[in-house]
């Protein structure tokens, strides 16, 4: 099979660098294509557990294909894996991105989500391609500990998860999230796009918004959303 | 004078764009040198506010130089300001990023330690250099509202600041976050560089740590400091 720059139409994408490629194989071992390793890196320890993780017969050293796949980045570790699906877990907490459009930001956000004990991402369509290496690198590998589930809308999840009790985040909200002590059984946190926010007929009760000063507009997005992840992870963890 | 494409020797820095050319003009005018305006920029509104904040003789169209300046974004709205200093106010709460290396990392911090009401900003050398018209592009112009000061180095800043209690956010801290009550008279939060963070001589009783879970190593700098500064501003403001 012939690798080529990722394009989202691919049922194959690939992991830029030694940590979100072992991330990579401890967790999804049974999607892993390719290993490639530059011929110029010596790091025994990373080499020592990615012969360890996977086959010999899936390890290449292959300069070329790396230089063209990082375009010009210092990368020397490459995981190429085939694409998969998952569904959220229906008795676990969950994070829902309404369309995000930024691939760095949904990638920090998996990072913080993964790191705030939430293993469960929705992303409503169009959304990013959340196989993009960049969202992939983004997330430092924490996507490949996720379950993560695509939906056509905030109201198709709705039906689909309707026992979550569902904490939207806008700054039309009257609630703050200081207030808010997540006690419900399931919790789903969600999260508007970063230009648009949540839709104003979606706002209610549950609604919350984080107090900042006026000096300010807003705050950037994946600084609420971990804010919000903190609070969650302070309370939920009890 | 002659406008050319930023060097940090400069003695003028610019804004791109409407937001933080509008911020700059509200709250520095007097170091404004010009206001290039593109002449497809048609929004009245950002217009009026221009023409009622500086004198018409500062306002020029000129698309050519924006071209040059804005390096093949969209930008329509250009600042031109002569760099200036400032110094932290001594009566209020600071924050100190040690030797901050990335300029999109610094501006995001800005624009969260004003929406978080901290308005003094201190930075230890190297550091960015924080004029760079990226950093303040990522603080939507939030850097026009802080004091910035320069310091050698942490010991630096506590030799001209001894009367505030430092929280040094460190991955060995003893004491979470959440456990802080930042009840004392004056208070700096301080964060270490991204790559290598506070250095080990520096821990001290009243060190923080932001509790995650163990399936991360850190979280991404502009969000740790993002929930340090939430978490300091619902108890500061009580």
């Amino acid at each position: 099979m012939e690798i080529k720059t990722y394009k989202s139409s691919f049922d194959y994408s690939y992991t830029l660098g030694a940590f979100p490629t072992i991330e990579l194989l401890r967790h999804q071992k049974d999607k892993v294509i390719k290993v490639l390793i530059h011929s110029t890196f010596t790091n025994q320890n990373v080499l020592d557990e990615i012969y360890n993780l996977i086959p010999n017969n899936l390890i290449e050293y292959n300069d070329k294909l790396i230089n063209k796949l990082s375009d010009k980045e210092n990368v020397y570790i490459v995981g190429i894996f085939k694409k998969y699906t998952s569904k959220l877990n229906p008795t676990e907490d969950h994070i829902l991105m309404d369309n995000p459009s930024n691939m760095g930001n949904v990638g920090t956000i998996m990072r913080s989500s993964l790191g705030f004990e939430i293993k469960n991402f929705g992303i409503t369509k169009p959304g990013v391609d959340y196989f993009n290496p960049k969202v992939i690198r983004a997330s430092m590998g924490a996507i490949f500990s996720l379950n993560i589930e695509t939906f056509d809308s905030i109201d198709d999840y709705s039906n689909k998860y309707n026992k979550h009790t569902q904490y939207k985040f806008m700054l039309k909200a009257k609630k703050s999230l200081r207030e808010c002590s997540f006690d419900k059984d399931l919790v789903t946190l969600v999260f508007g796009n970063e230009a648009t926010g949540i839709a104003d007929k979606y706002l209610d009760d549950n609604a919350l918004i984080i107090r900042h000063s006026n000096n300010i507009d807003s705050l950037n997005v994946t600084n609420a959303v971990s804010i919000a992840l903190y609070e969650y992870h302070e309370k939920r963890s009890k």
